[in-house]
């Protein structure tokens, strides 16, 4: 795979951002390559497409879905096996994240510059992190809502730091059924303004607050330097907005909600997110604050994985969304926004995968137990597929996302690598030797080889489907231990300029007492490349002297550079 | 609520496409007023926000999905009651279904001409769309995914009927990050060609195939008149994408995607559709075939609810899509796509609804049961709100989703009212005395006044729990059977031109055997404002000649005035 390259290299910046670059010029062809590899067969890691059979007997609901998920009933095209197919992480770990992406077929380049194509498996992904914050969202009081994509172009200049932040990436539509436009639209980079010219309408008093909506949707934003899943020029997000009466409420939904994409983070995708508080100059252009979950990733920069803003009155005095409160009187509400974004799919493949291949946490995987049969004789093979179907069918009662890859055309090895490469968690295997015992073999799909088998594990419903769920549970934790182990000890206390530049040119995070101002923050990015990714929540004790500025500081910052 | 009317009114012609209307324009209020109503107090059945309090005891999660469903723990900012306010669907059909939107809480209009916010109440119903029919893809093999809107405007070209149908209502987007694109991207009205594009790259075999995929998104089409949920510029739907390697399968799925909508329509949303397929005329652009469910407003008009296309190879020519069959040879994939959109909540609003409001289908409503406690005195108000805290937590343990009215602004009549208004299936009244007897009220929606109400149903817990969903299963097949004798009421087969003219003055759907050309189709349209709604599945034995030209013919046809 070594011809797949990040579009964001150099090379990439000869091209126009305008030009929608078509896999069938050949030119563009050799300056950014395909994700799903060329047109020709044969290379090592490229494949099917995720397809799947239409079933005529239609399975049940429930097990539809989890088969759904999977994406793909794969049928190879390509002979070749899955060995060594992506760039070693340690190589080059961005050609391993791209790599990564295409052989697990998560994500597709779109035909015009910037944009994905979400596959099914990488979608699945998706589909998990929304029924998960979905019914968390609702359990904290809000309703799903749409509103309009298209901003008229007045409503984003009334916000002055809005404007400021966001003018340099707006897409325009100036052309409507043929015609030029009297106002240009914006396509929404993000719904703070036109949220706030509807709230102005439906509210009246404080018995209209709070009023808290959230909204699934496609976004926006004219990035110049493009990755898929982690920035890319239409994404996927959720936007939450709520009004509120007082200060103080704004500023516990935005805590609640931070909080919420914290333990989401932690407890289903495994990843030991920092949450915290962003410093005036990363703070979102148009909030009074803004809170943060950062990630480390395997290459050890941070990621910015979920935003939740306290916006004041900023909005609300722009628009004039005002309530008459208890006591008759004219007040400005107080709002907050937040969002978690496809992004998150790019972060967990960047905190858990291998060399292998992607690495699911198995309370996300779209598939959690892939099944692979092995025979060699029609005899066999008989006995064997009886008994896999019969696994899977106890499996899938227990509430487990089961897949079986039965398929002839590839040799178990092939497939052992290819659904590695899928990130599935645990594999069953099952031999004519297991069916005679009555037993199968249980590989983890985080400790390879010997160390992470179990033998000779019972076929016995209740004992089978014990071993699995307790596996999976082993796995989630364990990858949530791996990743707290990595970051912590990347993570370096830093008491002077000079240790934050060590540990920063180690590409470790520093993180150091600090209340120096914007100048110095941009100081340090320039000559390091690292900005404060967060305030953390969780601050260490006692007196503190900021390591820039010799000043006496009420917090440490984390510094490290980001994506 | 005399003051609402719709944006499709000849006024709104003036208003230029590129306008938006700000409701602080006074003069632009006059053409096209806010669904919201205005800024002003007391103008009947405006009152409140879709807002909901934080709970900070958030309830369990199912209960509070259900919760969060209400979109509305509605705290009215005025005074005014709900009686009459809606103008009645006789004297105004159109009036009545803006005021019912507005009324409802369903939606409200965007900044943007044509654009709509979808409120919670709506988006909701919307949901309940989306929960059923995204499993049933699922359960027939489709994968969702997501591919971007961006679609750059040569690939609208390829196809030359598509261009032809698509162009003049294009958005485009000539802008990005501030600059002048060197070619338009268009706005995706449909993704037939983006997803030609990607398919072209995925398939190779035919063990790639079929290729079934789907996609929640919002689409983009330049419409000139506007309406609510029924036509609007930005709307929401669902596009599935198939494959396959003959033209026979392709046919198979069109077909069996055209009876998923059809036994979502009957089943879930109860109107009871016609299936069938279009003429040449009203074929959608691309397609071969296009099949359709078309249904039966209140005020008689058609609506098309969707569509299932079999786009045979037209986009795979268009587009090189080709795979290598089992014989080696390079053939052109068959190919199907299908939508239901947004466009079905106004179906559901217009076909059930009455003078009194919305009227769910219990199935789809976001809720089913609502409670209305009645109490004088602070002792009453005890035991009252004791009894219907132990109702609720009854039905919700069932599965029914239920919500309760405890607000003490309003009085009872206005809540039974409000809740009419929003369509809530049943309502069960909880006053002392039911608490003394241990028995309810229980109120249909669907059946006005006395004959509507169970007096006296036990309060003792299955009892209770059967005798609602009893009911509720009365309302969703009493709904269906109304809808149909309407509709079978209003449909007149016809042997003649002139007996099709009468009828379609009437007001009335026409039948009648048609093998007439496309010219004559056009001409009856011209003459009579009438199309052809479908060629139904269902039709009628025997011998048949056209009643325009006095050819024999294979088929009746169903003509009618649409939306």
């Amino acid at each position: 795979m070594g011809a797949l390259r990040l579009p964001s290299s150099p090379l990439s910046l000869l091209l126009s951002p305008s030009t929608p670059i078509l896999r069938s010029s050949p030119t563009l062809r050799l300056l950014r390559p395909s994700l799903s590899g060329g047109g020709g067969g044969g290379a090592p890691g490229r494949g099917g497409v995720s397809a799947r059979s239409l079933t005529k007997d239609a399975a049940a609901a429930a097990a539809a879905a989890a088969a759904a998920a999977e994406g793909a009933d794969r049928k190879p095209s390509s002979s070749s096996g899955y060995e060594g197919s992506v760039t070693p992480r340690s190589v080059d770990f961005n050609a391993w994240y791209l790599d990564v992406i295409a052989s697990a077929e998560l994500a597709d380049y779109g035909p015009v510059r910037g944009t994905m194509v979400i596959r099914p498996y990488g979608y699945a992904i998706w589909e998990a992190i929304q029924d998960f914050l979905n019914v968390k969202f609702k359990e904290t009081g809000h309703s799903n809502m749409y509103f309009p994509q298209f901003i008229p172009y007045s409503f984003i200049e009334k916000e002055a730091s809005h404007v400021e932040g966001f003018s340099p990436e707006l897409a325009l539509v100036t052309i409507g059924g043929g015609k030029e436009l009297e106002e240009k639209l914006v396509v929404r980079p993000t719904s703070e303004t036109i949220v706030n010219h509807m709230f102005t309408q439906w509210i009246h008093s404080y018995r209209d607050l709070p009023l808290m909506v959230n909204q699934w949707a496609n976004v926006t934003r004219w990035e110049m330097r493009t990755k898929p899943f982690v920035r890319t020029l239409e994404f996927l997000w959720q936007e939450g907005h709520t009004a509120h009466a007082t200060l103080e409420e704004a500023e516990e939904e935005a805590l609640q909600m931070i909080d919420i994409y914290t333990n989401f983070a932690y407890e289903q995708a495994a990843i030991p997110v920092i949450p915290g508080r962003k410093s005036r100059v990363e703070t979102f252009a148009g909030a009074n604050r803004t809170y943060t979950i950062e990630a480390m990733m395997g290459d050890r920069k941070a990621l910015q994985a979920g935003t939740s803003h306290n916006l004041g009155q900023n909005f609300s005095r722009a628009f004039g969304t005002q309530f008459t409160d208890e006591n008759g009187q004219r007040q400005y509400v107080w709002q907050t926004s937040w969002a978690i974004s496809t992004r998150f799919v790019g972060g967990i493949i960047m905190a858990h995968g291998d060399d292998a291949g992607l690495m699911l946490p198995p309370r996300i995987a779209p598939i959690q137990v892939v099944i692979v049969p092995i025979w060699k004789t029609a005899d066999e093979k008989a006995g064997v597929l009886d008994a896999v179907a019969s696994i899977q069918q106890v499996l899938k009662t227990a509430g487990i996302k089961v897949k079986v890859d039965d398929s002839e055309q590839r040799t178990p090895g092939w497939k052992f690598n290819f659904w590695e490469m899928k990130g599935i968690p645990l594999r069953i295997e099952v031999g004519p030797r297991d069916v005679t015992n009555r037993s199968v073999v249980v590989s983890r799909r985080d400790i390879p080889g010997k160390p992470g088998k179990d033998f000779g594990v019972s076929m016995e419903p209740s004992s089978l489907v014990d071993h699995v769920k307790r596996r999976l549970e082993d796995i989630q934790s364990s990858l949530l231990q791996r990743a707290t182990s990595f970051r912590d000890s990347n993570i370096v206390d830093v008491s002077s300029y000079g240790e934050l530049k060590e540990a920063i040119a180690e590409g470790k995070w520093a993180r150091g007492p600090w209340s120096a101002s914007d100048a110095e923050e941009l100081k340090v990015k320039e000559e390091t490349g690292a900005t404060i990714r967060c305030f953390p929540f969780d601050q260490p004790e006692g007196h503190k002297k900021c390591f820039m500025s010799g000043n006496s500081a009420d917090e440490v910052a984390i510094f490290a550079k980001s994506y």
